[in-house]
Protein backbone atom coordinates (compact mmCIF):
# COMPACT_ATOMS: atom_id res chain seq x y z
CA UNK A 1 0.00 0.00 0.00
CA UNK A 2 1.48 3.30 -1.26
CA UNK A 3 -0.94 5.40 1.09
CA UNK A 4 -0.60 5.07 4.88
CA UNK A 5 -3.38 2.94 6.96
CA UNK A 6 -4.33 5.71 8.52
CA UNK A 7 -4.30 8.00 6.25
CA UNK A 8 -6.65 6.01 4.15
CA UNK A 9 -9.09 5.02 7.23
CA UNK A 10 -9.67 8.88 7.76
CA UNK A 11 -10.56 9.52 4.12
CA UNK A 12 -13.07 6.77 3.98
CA UNK A 13 -14.08 7.74 7.08
CA UNK A 14 -15.24 10.85 6.37
CA UNK A 15 -16.42 9.72 2.98
CA UNK A 16 -18.59 7.59 4.81
CA UNK A 17 -19.92 9.85 6.89
CA UNK A 18 -20.44 12.65 4.48
CA UNK A 19 -22.56 9.97 1.94
CA UNK A 20 -24.93 9.25 5.55
CA UNK A 21 -25.13 12.84 5.93
CA UNK A 22 -23.55 12.13 9.67
CA UNK A 23 -21.58 14.77 10.06
CA UNK A 24 -24.04 16.91 12.50
CA UNK A 25 -23.49 13.27 14.75
CA UNK A 26 -19.90 13.41 14.70
CA UNK A 27 -18.92 15.89 17.12
CA UNK A 28 -16.17 15.28 19.04
CA UNK A 29 -18.20 15.01 22.55
CA UNK A 30 -20.19 12.12 20.78
CA UNK A 31 -17.33 10.52 18.67
CA UNK A 32 -15.66 10.30 22.18
CA UNK A 33 -18.61 8.68 23.59
CA UNK A 34 -18.80 6.03 20.80
CA UNK A 35 -14.65 5.43 21.22
CA UNK A 36 -15.18 4.88 25.09
CA UNK A 37 -18.34 2.59 24.45
CA UNK A 38 -16.03 0.15 21.70
CA UNK A 39 -13.10 0.29 24.42
CA UNK A 40 -15.82 -0.86 26.58
CA UNK A 41 -16.55 -3.89 24.65
CA UNK A 42 -13.07 -4.98 24.21
CA UNK A 43 -12.87 -5.01 28.20
CA UNK A 44 -16.35 -7.22 28.41
CA UNK A 45 -14.40 -9.93 26.05
CA UNK A 46 -11.53 -10.18 28.42
CA UNK A 47 -13.21 -9.38 32.03
CA UNK A 48 -13.67 -13.44 33.31
CA UNK A 49 -10.58 -14.61 31.79
CA UNK A 50 -7.82 -15.43 33.58
CA UNK A 51 -4.32 -13.17 32.16
CA UNK A 52 -2.77 -16.47 30.55
CA UNK A 53 -6.55 -17.45 29.02
CA UNK A 54 -6.68 -13.83 27.41
CA UNK A 55 -3.30 -14.80 25.83
CA UNK A 56 -4.69 -18.01 23.93
CA UNK A 57 -8.46 -16.75 23.04
CA UNK A 58 -10.59 -19.62 21.22
CA UNK A 59 -10.76 -18.76 17.14
CA UNK A 60 -14.33 -17.52 17.36
CA UNK A 61 -13.41 -14.94 20.72
CA UNK A 62 -10.33 -13.79 18.61
CA UNK A 63 -12.10 -13.14 15.60
CA UNK A 64 -14.84 -10.93 17.32
CA UNK A 65 -12.18 -9.37 19.63
CA UNK A 66 -10.24 -8.25 16.32
CA UNK A 67 -13.76 -6.60 15.22
CA UNK A 68 -14.00 -4.71 18.44
CA UNK A 69 -10.51 -3.36 17.94
CA UNK A 70 -11.38 -2.41 14.40
CA UNK A 71 -14.65 -0.10 16.15
CA UNK A 72 -11.79 1.62 18.36
CA UNK A 73 -9.89 1.96 15.70
CA UNK A 74 -12.23 3.55 13.42
CA UNK A 75 -13.72 5.86 16.34
CA UNK A 76 -10.33 6.88 17.00
CA UNK A 77 -9.08 8.14 13.42
CA UNK A 78 -12.27 9.78 13.20
CA UNK A 79 -12.62 11.44 16.11
CA UNK A 80 -8.94 12.84 15.40
CA UNK A 81 -10.01 13.92 11.84
CA UNK A 82 -12.98 16.03 13.02
CA UNK A 83 -10.43 17.97 15.87
CA UNK A 84 -8.03 18.24 12.97
CA UNK A 85 -5.41 16.20 14.76
CA UNK A 86 -2.84 14.51 13.37
CA UNK A 87 -2.71 11.01 15.16
CA UNK A 88 0.83 9.91 14.22
CA UNK A 89 2.22 12.75 14.96
CA UNK A 90 0.42 12.67 18.16
CA UNK A 91 1.71 9.12 19.16
CA UNK A 92 5.49 9.43 18.28
CA UNK A 93 5.51 12.47 20.59
CA UNK A 94 3.69 10.40 23.23
CA UNK A 95 6.31 7.75 22.36
CA UNK A 96 9.16 10.14 23.05
CA UNK A 97 7.40 11.23 26.06
CA UNK A 98 7.13 8.08 27.53
CA UNK A 99 10.77 6.67 26.83
CA UNK A 100 11.48 10.11 29.27
CA UNK A 101 9.13 9.21 31.66
CA UNK A 102 10.45 5.65 31.37
CA UNK A 103 13.83 5.13 31.62
CA UNK A 104 15.27 1.80 30.44
CA UNK A 105 17.32 1.23 33.95
CA UNK A 106 14.76 2.53 36.62
CA UNK A 107 11.92 0.90 34.38
CA UNK A 108 13.23 -2.30 34.26
CA UNK A 109 10.42 -5.25 35.27
CA UNK A 110 8.38 -2.49 37.09
CA UNK A 111 4.96 -1.87 35.99
CA UNK A 112 4.48 1.66 38.31
CA UNK A 113 3.00 4.81 37.00
CA UNK A 114 6.41 7.13 36.33
CA UNK A 115 5.87 9.09 39.34
CA UNK A 116 6.30 6.13 41.27
CA UNK A 117 8.93 4.59 39.67
CA UNK B 1 6.78 7.64 5.01
CA UNK B 2 8.16 4.18 3.71
CA UNK B 3 6.84 1.97 6.39
CA UNK B 4 3.09 2.64 7.28
CA UNK B 5 2.74 3.89 10.55
CA UNK B 6 0.80 1.36 12.29
CA UNK B 7 3.57 -1.18 11.97
CA UNK B 8 5.89 1.52 13.04
CA UNK B 9 4.21 2.10 16.38
CA UNK B 10 3.69 -1.94 16.59
CA UNK B 11 7.71 -2.19 16.37
CA UNK B 12 8.19 0.32 18.42
CA UNK B 13 5.74 -0.98 20.95
CA UNK B 14 7.46 -4.16 21.03
CA UNK B 15 10.80 -3.24 21.46
CA UNK B 16 9.75 -0.98 24.01
CA UNK B 17 8.11 -3.62 26.23
CA UNK B 18 11.04 -5.87 25.61
CA UNK B 19 13.87 -3.01 26.82
CA UNK B 20 11.74 -2.56 29.80
CA UNK B 21 11.09 -6.39 30.10
CA UNK B 22 7.38 -5.36 30.86
CA UNK B 23 6.02 -8.10 28.39
CA UNK B 24 4.91 -9.90 31.44
CA UNK B 25 2.25 -7.36 32.21
CA UNK B 26 1.16 -6.68 28.41
CA UNK B 27 -1.51 -9.47 28.60
CA UNK B 28 -4.34 -9.14 26.13
CA UNK B 29 -6.04 -9.00 29.53
CA UNK B 30 -4.64 -5.95 31.02
CA UNK B 31 -3.97 -4.14 27.80
CA UNK B 32 -7.50 -3.91 27.19
CA UNK B 33 -7.74 -2.34 30.77
CA UNK B 34 -5.12 -0.20 29.73
CA UNK B 35 -7.04 0.71 26.79
CA UNK B 36 -10.53 1.17 28.10
CA UNK B 37 -8.97 3.34 31.05
CA UNK B 38 -7.40 5.75 28.36
CA UNK B 39 -10.51 5.72 26.55
CA UNK B 40 -12.17 7.06 29.89
CA UNK B 41 -9.61 9.81 29.43
CA UNK B 42 -10.45 11.10 26.57
CA UNK B 43 -14.25 11.29 27.43
CA UNK B 44 -13.51 13.16 30.40
CA UNK B 45 -12.20 16.46 27.91
CA UNK B 46 -15.74 15.96 26.76
CA UNK B 47 -18.03 15.45 29.54
CA UNK B 48 -18.95 18.96 30.51
CA UNK B 49 -19.13 20.21 26.87
CA UNK B 50 -21.85 21.44 24.72
CA UNK B 51 -21.67 19.36 21.53
CA UNK B 52 -20.72 23.00 20.25
CA UNK B 53 -17.69 23.78 22.33
CA UNK B 54 -16.52 20.25 22.21
CA UNK B 55 -15.94 21.42 18.52
CA UNK B 56 -13.99 23.97 19.24
CA UNK B 57 -11.90 23.36 22.11
CA UNK B 58 -9.28 25.45 23.68
CA UNK B 59 -5.58 25.20 22.55
CA UNK B 60 -4.07 23.69 25.49
CA UNK B 61 -7.29 21.14 25.73
CA UNK B 62 -6.67 20.30 22.20
CA UNK B 63 -3.29 19.25 22.95
CA UNK B 64 -3.89 17.37 25.85
CA UNK B 65 -6.85 15.39 24.02
CA UNK B 66 -4.16 14.86 21.07
CA UNK B 67 -2.15 13.14 23.78
CA UNK B 68 -5.14 11.06 24.85
CA UNK B 69 -5.98 10.21 21.53
CA UNK B 70 -1.90 8.94 21.04
CA UNK B 71 -2.27 7.05 24.32
CA UNK B 72 -5.17 4.64 22.87
CA UNK B 73 -3.84 4.32 20.02
CA UNK B 74 -0.72 3.12 21.37
CA UNK B 75 -2.69 0.78 23.87
CA UNK B 76 -4.65 -0.53 21.09
CA UNK B 77 -1.81 -1.47 18.69
CA UNK B 78 0.07 -2.71 21.45
CA UNK B 79 -2.81 -5.08 22.21
CA UNK B 80 -3.54 -6.30 18.26
CA UNK B 81 0.35 -7.27 18.33
CA UNK B 82 -0.08 -9.58 21.37
CA UNK B 83 -2.84 -10.88 20.51
CA UNK B 84 -1.55 -10.99 16.59
CA UNK B 85 -4.09 -9.00 14.68
CA UNK B 86 -3.59 -7.13 11.63
CA UNK B 87 -5.18 -3.82 12.56
CA UNK B 88 -5.06 -2.17 9.06
CA UNK B 89 -6.99 -5.65 7.83
CA UNK B 90 -9.45 -5.91 10.60
CA UNK B 91 -10.11 -2.21 10.29
CA UNK B 92 -10.84 -3.05 6.47
CA UNK B 93 -13.43 -5.74 6.75
CA UNK B 94 -15.24 -3.93 9.41
CA UNK B 95 -15.47 -0.93 7.32
CA UNK B 96 -17.10 -3.52 4.59
CA UNK B 97 -19.50 -5.00 7.29
CA UNK B 98 -20.40 -0.95 8.21
CA UNK B 99 -21.30 -0.36 4.66
CA UNK B 100 -23.52 -3.05 4.20
CA UNK B 101 -25.20 -2.66 7.51
CA UNK B 102 -25.54 1.14 6.52
CA UNK B 103 -26.64 1.51 3.21
CA UNK B 104 -27.13 4.98 1.92
CA UNK B 105 -30.12 5.43 1.34
CA UNK B 106 -31.39 3.91 4.81
CA UNK B 107 -28.78 5.45 6.98
CA UNK B 108 -29.56 9.07 5.68
CA UNK B 109 -29.18 11.21 8.20
CA UNK B 110 -30.23 8.76 10.73
CA UNK B 111 -28.34 7.78 13.87
CA UNK B 112 -30.01 4.54 14.41
CA UNK B 113 -28.20 1.48 15.21
CA UNK B 114 -28.24 -0.69 12.05
CA UNK B 115 -31.03 -3.01 13.84
CA UNK B 116 -33.31 -0.31 14.25
CA UNK B 117 -32.92 1.00 10.47
CA UNK C 1 -37.77 -1.45 54.30
CA UNK C 2 -35.95 -1.76 57.45
CA UNK C 3 -32.30 -2.83 55.76
CA UNK C 4 -30.59 -0.80 53.76
CA UNK C 5 -30.49 -1.41 50.16
CA UNK C 6 -26.69 -1.14 49.79
CA UNK C 7 -26.45 -3.76 52.60
CA UNK C 8 -29.35 -5.63 50.88
CA UNK C 9 -27.73 -6.39 47.61
CA UNK C 10 -24.52 -7.01 49.35
CA UNK C 11 -25.87 -10.01 51.04
CA UNK C 12 -27.96 -10.84 48.16
CA UNK C 13 -24.65 -10.56 45.55
CA UNK C 14 -22.71 -12.51 47.99
CA UNK C 15 -25.02 -15.25 47.70
CA UNK C 16 -25.78 -15.15 44.66
CA UNK C 17 -22.01 -15.48 44.02
CA UNK C 18 -21.59 -18.37 46.78
CA UNK C 19 -24.52 -20.49 45.30
CA UNK C 20 -22.97 -20.43 41.85
CA UNK C 21 -19.46 -21.16 43.07
CA UNK C 22 -18.58 -17.56 41.18
CA UNK C 23 -16.15 -16.50 43.89
CA UNK C 24 -13.03 -17.39 41.84
CA UNK C 25 -13.87 -14.86 39.20
CA UNK C 26 -14.94 -12.27 41.31
CA UNK C 27 -11.27 -11.06 42.15
CA UNK C 28 -11.16 -7.24 42.20
CA UNK C 29 -9.55 -6.87 38.73
CA UNK C 30 -12.45 -9.01 37.19
CA UNK C 31 -15.43 -7.12 38.40
CA UNK C 32 -13.47 -3.70 37.77
CA UNK C 33 -13.47 -4.61 34.46
CA UNK C 34 -17.41 -5.55 34.76
CA UNK C 35 -18.21 -2.44 36.21
CA UNK C 36 -16.68 -0.74 33.59
CA UNK C 37 -17.84 -2.60 30.92
CA UNK C 38 -21.55 -1.69 32.06
CA UNK C 39 -20.63 1.52 32.29
CA UNK C 40 -19.89 1.71 28.86
CA UNK C 41 -23.12 -0.10 28.01
CA UNK C 42 -24.87 3.10 29.72
CA UNK C 43 -22.54 5.26 27.71
CA UNK C 44 -23.95 3.69 24.41
CA UNK C 45 -27.34 4.59 24.93
CA UNK C 46 -26.90 8.41 25.50
CA UNK C 47 -24.18 8.65 22.78
CA UNK C 48 -25.64 9.78 19.22
CA UNK C 49 -28.51 11.57 21.44
CA UNK C 50 -28.45 15.68 21.70
CA UNK C 51 -28.26 16.93 25.25
CA UNK C 52 -32.32 17.43 24.73
CA UNK C 53 -32.86 13.75 23.61
CA UNK C 54 -30.87 12.69 26.46
CA UNK C 55 -33.36 14.38 29.13
CA UNK C 56 -36.41 12.75 27.35
CA UNK C 57 -36.13 9.07 26.50
CA UNK C 58 -38.69 7.25 24.80
CA UNK C 59 -40.30 4.54 27.57
CA UNK C 60 -38.15 1.66 26.02
CA UNK C 61 -34.70 3.11 25.80
CA UNK C 62 -35.74 4.84 29.34
CA UNK C 63 -36.59 1.36 30.58
CA UNK C 64 -33.38 -0.50 29.06
CA UNK C 65 -31.35 2.43 30.92
CA UNK C 66 -32.41 1.80 34.11
CA UNK C 67 -31.64 -2.02 33.93
CA UNK C 68 -28.02 -1.03 32.61
CA UNK C 69 -27.61 1.06 35.58
CA UNK C 70 -28.87 -1.31 37.76
CA UNK C 71 -26.34 -3.32 36.27
CA UNK C 72 -23.34 -0.64 37.44
CA UNK C 73 -25.34 -0.59 40.73
CA UNK C 74 -24.48 -4.39 41.11
CA UNK C 75 -21.42 -4.87 40.31
CA UNK C 76 -20.04 -1.83 42.25
CA UNK C 77 -21.99 -3.42 45.11
CA UNK C 78 -19.98 -6.61 44.53
CA UNK C 79 -16.43 -4.95 43.88
CA UNK C 80 -17.01 -2.80 47.23
CA UNK C 81 -17.68 -5.79 48.95
CA UNK C 82 -15.02 -7.91 47.69
CA UNK C 83 -12.56 -5.04 48.70
CA UNK C 84 -14.29 -5.09 52.03
CA UNK C 85 -14.70 -1.71 51.59
CA UNK C 86 -18.29 0.53 53.24
CA UNK C 87 -19.48 2.15 49.87
CA UNK C 88 -22.26 4.51 51.78
CA UNK C 89 -19.44 5.75 54.44
CA UNK C 90 -16.99 6.39 51.24
CA UNK C 91 -19.68 8.35 49.18
CA UNK C 92 -20.29 10.21 52.38
CA UNK C 93 -16.53 10.89 52.22
CA UNK C 94 -16.21 12.30 48.79
CA UNK C 95 -19.55 14.18 48.78
CA UNK C 96 -17.56 16.26 52.00
CA UNK C 97 -14.47 16.15 50.01
CA UNK C 98 -16.56 17.82 47.39
CA UNK C 99 -18.54 20.44 49.16
CA UNK C 100 -14.76 21.73 50.33
CA UNK C 101 -13.49 21.49 46.64
CA UNK C 102 -16.57 23.24 44.99
CA UNK C 103 -17.63 25.98 47.40
CA UNK C 104 -20.64 27.47 46.38
CA UNK C 105 -20.17 31.02 45.22
CA UNK C 106 -16.93 29.63 43.27
CA UNK C 107 -18.00 26.49 41.95
CA UNK C 108 -21.87 28.57 40.86
CA UNK C 109 -22.86 27.93 37.58
CA UNK C 110 -19.08 26.51 36.02
CA UNK C 111 -18.18 23.37 35.40
CA UNK C 112 -14.69 23.59 35.54
CA UNK C 113 -12.76 20.77 37.53
CA UNK C 114 -11.56 22.33 41.14
CA UNK C 115 -8.02 22.83 40.13
CA UNK C 116 -8.89 25.20 37.56
CA UNK C 117 -11.69 26.77 39.73
CA UNK D 1 -29.76 5.01 59.55
CA UNK D 2 -33.68 5.68 58.96
CA UNK D 3 -33.25 6.94 55.70
CA UNK D 4 -32.20 4.51 52.88
CA UNK D 5 -28.38 5.35 51.99
CA UNK D 6 -29.49 5.96 48.10
CA UNK D 7 -32.68 8.23 48.76
CA UNK D 8 -30.09 10.72 51.04
CA UNK D 9 -27.02 10.41 48.37
CA UNK D 10 -30.16 11.43 45.74
CA UNK D 11 -31.34 13.97 47.56
CA UNK D 12 -28.18 15.87 48.82
CA UNK D 13 -26.42 15.40 45.22
CA UNK D 14 -29.88 16.92 44.12
CA UNK D 15 -29.03 19.84 46.30
CA UNK D 16 -25.42 20.19 45.56
CA UNK D 17 -26.58 20.71 42.24
CA UNK D 18 -28.96 23.17 42.82
CA UNK D 19 -26.91 24.80 45.21
CA UNK D 20 -23.75 25.44 42.38
CA UNK D 21 -26.55 25.93 39.59
CA UNK D 22 -25.42 23.00 38.14
CA UNK D 23 -28.58 21.30 36.47
CA UNK D 24 -28.19 22.71 33.12
CA UNK D 25 -24.28 20.58 32.84
CA UNK D 26 -26.30 17.80 34.70
CA UNK D 27 -27.78 16.42 31.10
CA UNK D 28 -28.54 12.08 31.81
CA UNK D 29 -25.80 12.32 28.61
CA UNK D 30 -23.18 14.44 30.53
CA UNK D 31 -23.84 12.40 33.74
CA UNK D 32 -23.47 9.11 31.87
CA UNK D 33 -20.10 10.35 30.34
CA UNK D 34 -19.12 11.15 34.33
CA UNK D 35 -19.94 7.67 35.23
CA UNK D 36 -17.95 6.07 32.63
CA UNK D 37 -15.02 8.25 33.29
CA UNK D 38 -15.04 7.36 36.63
CA UNK D 39 -15.48 3.66 36.02
CA UNK D 40 -12.38 4.07 33.89
CA UNK D 41 -10.64 5.41 36.71
CA UNK D 42 -11.43 2.41 39.00
CA UNK D 43 -10.15 0.51 36.01
CA UNK D 44 -6.59 1.98 35.99
CA UNK D 45 -6.30 1.29 39.60
CA UNK D 46 -5.97 -2.58 38.50
CA UNK D 47 -4.84 -2.99 35.56
CA UNK D 48 -1.58 -4.12 35.90
CA UNK D 49 -1.99 -6.00 38.57
CA UNK D 50 -2.44 -9.51 39.27
CA UNK D 51 -5.59 -11.33 39.73
CA UNK D 52 -3.86 -11.71 43.11
CA UNK D 53 -2.63 -8.62 43.84
CA UNK D 54 -6.02 -7.02 43.16
CA UNK D 55 -7.34 -8.79 46.18
CA UNK D 56 -4.57 -7.69 48.53
CA UNK D 57 -4.13 -3.94 47.78
CA UNK D 58 -1.46 -1.44 50.12
CA UNK D 59 -3.57 0.72 52.32
CA UNK D 60 -3.54 3.75 50.74
CA UNK D 61 -4.40 1.86 47.30
CA UNK D 62 -7.18 0.60 48.66
CA UNK D 63 -8.36 4.12 50.19
CA UNK D 64 -7.91 5.98 46.83
CA UNK D 65 -10.15 3.15 45.40
CA UNK D 66 -12.73 3.76 48.03
CA UNK D 67 -13.12 7.21 46.80
CA UNK D 68 -13.25 6.26 43.42
CA UNK D 69 -16.02 3.75 44.17
CA UNK D 70 -17.87 6.71 45.74
CA UNK D 71 -17.77 8.76 42.54
CA UNK D 72 -19.19 6.13 40.51
CA UNK D 73 -21.76 5.38 42.80
CA UNK D 74 -22.57 9.24 43.42
CA UNK D 75 -23.05 9.54 39.49
CA UNK D 76 -24.78 6.76 39.47
CA UNK D 77 -27.26 8.28 42.04
CA UNK D 78 -27.61 11.64 40.54
CA UNK D 79 -28.18 10.16 36.56
CA UNK D 80 -30.43 8.20 37.77
CA UNK D 81 -32.07 10.82 39.73
CA UNK D 82 -32.25 13.09 36.29
CA UNK D 83 -33.79 10.02 34.70
CA UNK D 84 -36.22 9.82 37.28
CA UNK D 85 -35.52 5.88 37.95
CA UNK D 86 -35.51 4.43 40.84
CA UNK D 87 -32.17 2.54 41.33
CA UNK D 88 -33.13 -0.17 44.21
CA UNK D 89 -36.10 -0.91 42.31
CA UNK D 90 -34.48 -1.33 38.66
CA UNK D 91 -31.52 -3.83 40.94
CA UNK D 92 -34.08 -5.87 42.43
CA UNK D 93 -35.29 -6.21 38.91
CA UNK D 94 -32.35 -7.08 37.42
CA UNK D 95 -31.05 -9.56 40.13
CA UNK D 96 -34.54 -11.46 39.28
CA UNK D 97 -33.30 -11.69 35.33
CA UNK D 98 -30.25 -12.43 36.40
CA UNK D 99 -31.43 -15.35 38.84
CA UNK D 100 -33.61 -16.73 35.86
CA UNK D 101 -30.72 -16.42 33.17
CA UNK D 102 -28.21 -18.14 35.65
CA UNK D 103 -29.62 -20.66 37.11
CA UNK D 104 -27.87 -22.83 40.13
CA UNK D 105 -27.26 -26.05 38.48
CA UNK D 106 -26.29 -24.80 34.78
CA UNK D 107 -24.24 -21.54 36.26
CA UNK D 108 -22.20 -23.42 39.13
CA UNK D 109 -18.47 -22.95 38.63
CA UNK D 110 -18.90 -21.18 35.12
CA UNK D 111 -18.15 -17.70 33.53
CA UNK D 112 -19.79 -17.87 30.67
CA UNK D 113 -22.55 -15.27 29.71
CA UNK D 114 -26.23 -16.82 29.83
CA UNK D 115 -26.37 -17.34 25.81
CA UNK D 116 -23.76 -19.89 26.26
CA UNK D 117 -24.58 -21.56 29.02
Amino acid sequence: MSEDTLQTLRRQLRDFAAERAWEPFHTPKNLAMALSGEAGEVVEHFQWLTPEQSAALPPDTRQAVALELADVLLYLVRLADVLDIDLAEAAGRKLAINAERYPVERAHGRAEKYDKL
